[in-house]
């Protein structure tokens, strides 16, 4: 086979899509400005802003010139596996963005943004019946888009969404590993309970946390990880995020005057995020093949910094000298008390303030729920129904109203589906990751207790960030670790963290 | 005449204009970030962002249905005086935009951006034969423009660029009220000398001003003017500018340690700008006739606000226990001695420093050049000289080199030309509208001597404002203040704050 590697066809695909993602740049950028600068009036424009942009974004990927340079393109096969692999991507964004009739994504936009300000309502006074004829047009448009994007992409319609967040992974990938690990949680959880409750309670560090302080020391931790402030920003937002572009990484936290921690592990765990953006091939850069590989690697880069070392014993006993030299001595940054401030292992009702340990049952619920809703074996009306018997049967307790239930989470009521599973995947990950990096770099917990990241974040940088979108999500884990995703590594770190 | 007053070509036609708009709202917002937020690592992609935005914009602004929706909707007259000006708008930014080849556009901006970084070092070296050839090209290149559109619009060239910045004025007008304002300054000038030499030197407050504390005074002296917060941010930049959209304005200024006063004036100009921004009419938001007028009009409004008002007698006398309870007392603050303070008269040789006096003069000189530059009565090659030769003629001074000289401001070098004469026709309009204004509200310099803007800035909304582009420039003035521009009250103005 004698292939021409780059067709003019492919060049013009590549330019094309390097608009397309400056496009989706701009919107980035003037996302993270709503979240975190834009005062309150100037939210209705900014809407209009972000629309117009994603509308001529959409525009120029479904173009009738994209279709004919694909088949083009494609008639040349490229030896290259990257430009190969960009195709693929090409193609396969190609495919989503036509899959859906124009009409459908304008009112589910419509739909999404109406069901999203009636929830916000909803949640306040703990009413689902309020949201629910909105939240029903929410499900059915969803429905029909799943079901439209899996007839373009042969996928059955929930994974035809989860694709969207994480590609190459779906339902049937899900099922067996979350059923393993609601066994694991059943038998672990008591224990952990246990374990727990036969230590002393953790001293709380007195304070005062003075916000300057804590944003100082935020910053200084975030540039130990490894993240650059040359090509970065700290701000605050309403909720920690990462966002802006691989070259101007916007990282977000909140600062609560009362408590020096929340806002620090809040940006170790944005930095994680922002590493991988940063960590990017430039080679590649606005192509598809060069942007992070989905959802799911993306949460295990925030959970590999924020959960498997920056609340690792070796971390922890070089942080608790940082943390009185930030805050003033305490005996509460000693070691062993801070170990077990940052590792509880308690029941609770709402996932944003779940542990680590439980964390991944309150995934399994939403996503057994969101597979029943977009399948249609499950009707909005009976959710709050269906949630509670859930959360009784996987943590054994009952939310006294739907605020602390099925209202607590913003995604589905905004249209958001097939996005949850990515948070446990990328859990189970990140401990699959850090096991093989801790191989590779024998040193790496001896760096950790010197408040060194080098090693694990070097691992990182070549075995992740630098591969971008060139793999799958199983095949990027068998390429670093030698194995497609396997929960046990997860559960083997809980073990070892909470059961001991 | 029985027409239907809006075709459905019109309506096609507004609602492209808001889609141009909002791409040029997204470009203000990310042109915003980059003065003011952005880490330097994000400079090369933000520059990609804007040139696609622009790219898209103008794509929009030339495709063949817009030049069809014109001929159409132009066949039948609109009695609505707002439509019929939007429509002309409308044509006029079409031809304005068709009558440039793309890649005449594209070759000056690569011209432009590569004459503008080797210029820095030029500056910072004095050296101008170091950015010669990168001007010459960049002069070429503005010939042509010039000429392009000057063909398309009717226009001669000089006039052509100008309409960029200014529509309805060109250098037919300029140059005679330029002739009458050299006289008066020959005759002026001497005498501001002679009566602020005369006075003791004024005493400088002593500080300290942290900038926190001028950073609280500039805020609330924005919000006294009568700029919301809930629609604006103040941040801190290189150079003080506005920007942003009418719904969420972005001013900046810069603090100097050592200056409690210079941030705040900064701030003051800016807040006139912004409360332009802020009073066009929503009911023509993004579009041509609901954008500002122009720039020599958008030059009155922050003039009026920063020279007019707040440089006043009556606003002084309120300012002064203002600036000593932000900053402890000092003498400095007392009424009279923060006039002299805030009033200077000296022949200097950079524009940014110059005062409201001499600042024409500087002005004077750039129109003459740069009219001389594109008509081709001036080669690059001989600026240093025709520059010196005419400061020397204007303000009897002579630059020690080209830094101090033809090199100080950015504009030339950076492809701006007919910019210039905005600065000088805003004041000047600004002293017409002030004496217009005071004459509708004759408590208007008790109120400012009360901190009080409520009726210059209530006059400006109903006069300029809430206008927006309706009327030409003269056309505007004439509406508010009975004649078209006439330097007469800038004159007015400047003899009896200097020279009496």
């Amino acid at each position: 086979m004698k292939a021409t590697a780059i067709t003019p066809a492919y060049e013009r695909l590549v330019a094309r899509f390097a608009r397309i993602a400056a496009l989706d740049e701009a919107s980035a950028m003037l996302g993270w400005d709503a979240a975190s600068m834009m005062p309150p009036g100037g939210a209705v424009a900014r809407g209009d802003q972000l629309a117009v942009l994603a509308g001529l974004g959409h525009e120029l990927l479904i173009a009738p010139a994209v279709a004919s340079d694909l088949a083009a393109a494609e008639q040349s096969p490229d030896p290259d596996p990257w430009r190969a692999a960009n195709l693929r991507l090409m193609r396969h964004a190609h495919t989503r963005a036509a899959a859906l009739p124009g009409d459908l994504v304008e009112a589910a936009t419509r739909a999404n943004s109406a069901c999203e300000k009636i929830w916000r309502e909803a949640r306040r006074a703990a009413d689902y019946a309020a949201v629910l004829p909105a939240f029903n047009e929410v499900v059915r448009l969803a429905r029909e888009q799943a079901h439209a994007l899996g007839a373009a992409l042969g996928l059955a319609p929930y994974d035809a969404l989860m694709d969207g967040h994480q590609r190459g992974i779906g339902a049937a990938d899900v099922v067996p590993v979350f059923a393993v690990y609601e066994e694991f949680l059943a038998r672990a959880l008591p224990r952990a309970e246990m374990v727990a409750a036969g230590r002393q309670a953790p001293r709380r560090p007195a304070g005062p946390f003075p916000i300057m302080v804590q944003e100082a020391l935020c910053r200084c931790m975030a540039e130990r990880v490894g993240l650059a402030f040359d090509h970065a920003r700290l701000d605050r937002s309403e909720h920690p995020f990462c966002g802006g572009t691989p070259s101007d990484v916007r990282i977000t936290t909140r600062y609560d005057p009362a408590d020096g921690l929340k806002s620090l592990f809040a940006v170790l765990h944005e930095t994680g995020h922002a590493l991988y953006e940063r960590g990017l091939p430039t080679a590649f850069a606005r192509q598809p093949v060069g942007a992070a590989a989905g959802m799911a690697v993306h949460e295990s880069q925030s959970l590999i910094v924020e959960m498997q070392a920056c609340r690792s014993d070796a971390f922890l006993g070089w942080l608790g000298p940082e943390l009185a030299r930030a805050f003033g001595p305490d005996p509460a940054y000693e070691q062993g008390n801070l170990a077990c401030l940052c590792r509880r292992a308690e029941r609770g009702l709402i996932r944003v303030d779940a542990d680590e340990i439980t964390y991944p049952a309150h995934v399994i619920l939403r996503f057994r729920l969101e597979v029943a809703l977009i399948v249609g074996d499950l009707e909005p009306a009976d959710l709050p129904a269906a949630w509670n018997e859930g959360m009784k049967s996987l943590l054994g307790i009952t939310p006294p109203d739907d605020a602390a239930g099925c209202l607590q989470d913003i995604h589905w009521y905004d249209g958001g589906f097939g996005y949850f599973p990515c948070y446990t995947l990328g859990a189970m990950a990140a401990a699959q990751l850090m096991v093989a990096a801790r191989r590779a770099a024998p040193g790496l917990d001896a760096a950790l207790a010197a408040g060194d990241f080098a090693p694990l974040s070097g691992w990182l940088a070549a075995n992740v960030h630098a591969r971008a979108s060139l793999y799958g999500f199983d095949e990027l884990l068998r390429m670093a670790t030698g194995k497609p995703l396997d929960p046990e590594a997860f559960q083997a770190h809980l073990t070892e963290r909470y059961l001991s």
